[in-house]
């Protein structure tokens, strides 16, 4: 079970993340191309330090929405999709190449993951934006209960999926997660630390209601925002180093 | 001698030049890459044109200055310089090789080109932006009196030079450009025409003062941006067609 | 009846509409104020066209999207929508104001004036973002069967309204717009000028049925993107001024 | 004499200075207004901030350099430099007055402000662009030995003028700042306290040479980018109000 987090999401004067504190406890980096945050600068900068600790690089992009930071939702066209998301990532391949980082996998953010994750047809855009690129790169999805369905899509379109988990949020016994604001939507630290363990031994979380249901998830998706959310990743770094 | 133009200068609702008109009579599209003009869409659809038309493809990227077009120099430093080249040369070189085309040359926009023709720094950090890509690119310059030493920075940093001449422009005597304003600064019709002939079969031109000098070019710069250049671009192919 | 029209939405290097052809024929100018389209001079030198020809001048504020031309829905909080939008209309006022030209009314563009007809929330941000600007303006919807609802509103938010039509549009037995692709939901040259008469005189419209309803437009939205629209201006304008 | 400080230059979902620890101890907030930082939230934001604590607001316009921070040079004619000022103050001018706070002053940022101090012709252009505006707003300056010839540009074209000092920066014997990087450009603590106060009292400054010189300054500014400066603002306030 690997871990991936959003990284290099500054821009120019300002700073976001603690990049340097995280990433020698990650797996993947999720690095922003631009769009809704990171410029060539702080794209670079953030390669080197993936480069620096053997962190794997995907690709992060997103709605052309700085101000917003890619969480708005924005109509885009088949074309429009395919093409804002070839050019972020050939931008980030290219630069990382140039640095002897090989780009292996490619996360949507923000309001295009969620996008990708409710609407087919944003879904099947994104899949042809991949599996279209000049040379084989993964994408990157939630774990839902969908997820064989996805695989079918993706066999169709020819790419291949990463499925990511959340070890710091509530699962429903449909397999989604409760929504933010619900009672018990984000778990306490110690459940937390559980529901990692379970996902990275069992491929299993515990539900609201306390059922065992399934979650086949390659990757961990955690956080850098602040020093409880580092703390939380070296502690589930811990536990996965020691299965 | 091959003919290159800036094309996919067009951004989102915004149309500019007239690629489909002048695609046809060009040898290099030079085609922008989002951060003075040009947007995923508009440069999808330059490198299809330029496929379709077996027309060379060549990165533009430029200051980031959406608003003034490129044309305001802005300082940055070596590094910065370096990584906004690399991630504008990124973008196309992948867009561009997931439509089956190679990008094969980079020519820098407005006043980044003017600021490297004036810069020891500037050109050595383009250059070496251009080196330091992963796979090898020409970089494109204005064939001056200083060729040679450009041509020895080159061979130092590892890439090669393309050199572009200008057929509607009168040199002086020092093989440069009459500055714009100047009486004579910009050829009739006729004198362009006649020079392009003579750049195309003796890499020379006819200086203000009537003496003959040499401008080693690989390359004339055409403009597509109305019907009079459009109409001129098919002149001169006509002429260099018929050497 | 007057006649508005969105101009102003040029941007730096790129040139759109005929704003020179078409304002000596229509009453209001929605001008563009920099997040769609628009910037500091354009805005400054349609101002100075507009009071050249006595022509009332507009905010035309759009959410912030200038590759989508504030085609695209974004979603805004309230607090969003309203700094939003009083920033751009605090941007052309004051320019206005500069120039000796009084800003009287704000038509929200593209998408922001879509979501404004169809949401509540969004039309009463917007209604509040107005009402509470430091001067009274007035704000253009579009006059719909629910119009007297939007008085209403507008009265309890304290904002007066301005309601608009659509001449070359043809109208359902509901009082809404044909949609696009629809057939027949475009009118030819002919029926727009009857149906521009009958606006004008009767405050009605022929629906698509051949039924007479009543749309209570204080103005008609006119186009100047191309020399058809534009003949068509000229045309209508004729047609009110002899009435 | 009274402090100011840049503020309201977080922008989107970044977040840059300490508004909130500083605005309670300055007497003048220079706003940033779109261009370099800042967008309409935080405008909006900041203004309210700035209301709660009497704080005097003052416009902070730039050059239209999001990613370089406004501190890049951009060459602009001087209808452009007119226009581009013109919309920040408006915007601001507009927000403010809608939430009841009267600006009441402008203080170029960054690359414009070192550029007006600098150029003849570009402080020529904002003399003109704040006095053009339509109602009165004082411009703000370096105090420098220069700033008799500065009162008479500004009385020339009708604004007056603000001028500032630096309580931190060690002045030449000619009145200028040392610049960075030479010894002793930046005070310690103790001798910036000091310097406040010569300022405050006799508005003179102890030059790197050990002479008095003279200093005419209205204004000193501070800054609230870490605790260490928020210190700095805080002793300086106490010590200016102890005078």
């Amino acid at each position: 079970m690997k871990l991936n987090c959003d990284l290099g999401e500054s821009y120019g004067n300002w700073s976001i993340g603690n990049d340097e504190a995280v990433m020698p406890f990650i797996d993947q980096a999720n690095i922003a191309c631009g769009f809704h945050a990171g410029d060539p600068m702080v794209m670079t900068k953030t390669i080197q330090l993936a480069k620096q600790h053997n962190v794997e690089v995907g690709a992060h992009p997103s709605y052309p929405d700085l101000n917003g930071f890619g969480r708005r939702s924005m109509q885009c066209s088949r074309d429009e999709l395919i093409s804002l998301v070839r050019y972020q990532v050939a931008a980030i391949d290219g630069v990382a190449k140039s640095l002897d980082v090989e780009l292996s996998y490619v996360k949507p953010h923000g309001a295009l993951y969620n996008d990708m994750m409710k609407s087919d047809s944003v879904r099947e855009s994104l899949m042809d934006a991949v599996s279209g690129y000049h040379r084989p790169l993964k994408l990157m999805l939630q774990a839902t209960p969908l997820y064989e369905i996805h695989k079918e899509e993706a066999e169709k379109a020819g790419v291949s999926l990463l499925f990511e988990a959340f070890a710091d949020r509530c699962y429903t016994d449909e397999g989604l997660l409760v929504k933010r604001g619900e009672k018990g939507a984000v778990h306490s630290s110690q459940l937390m630390l559980e529901q990692a363990q379970l996902l990275a031994t069992e491929k299993q979380v515990i539900t609201q209601t306390g059922k065992r249901i399934s979650v086949a998830a390659d990757s961990l998706c955690v956080h850098g925002d602040n020093q409880e959310s580092i703390d939380s990743v070296k502690q589930i770094k811990h536990i996965l180093a020691n299965i």
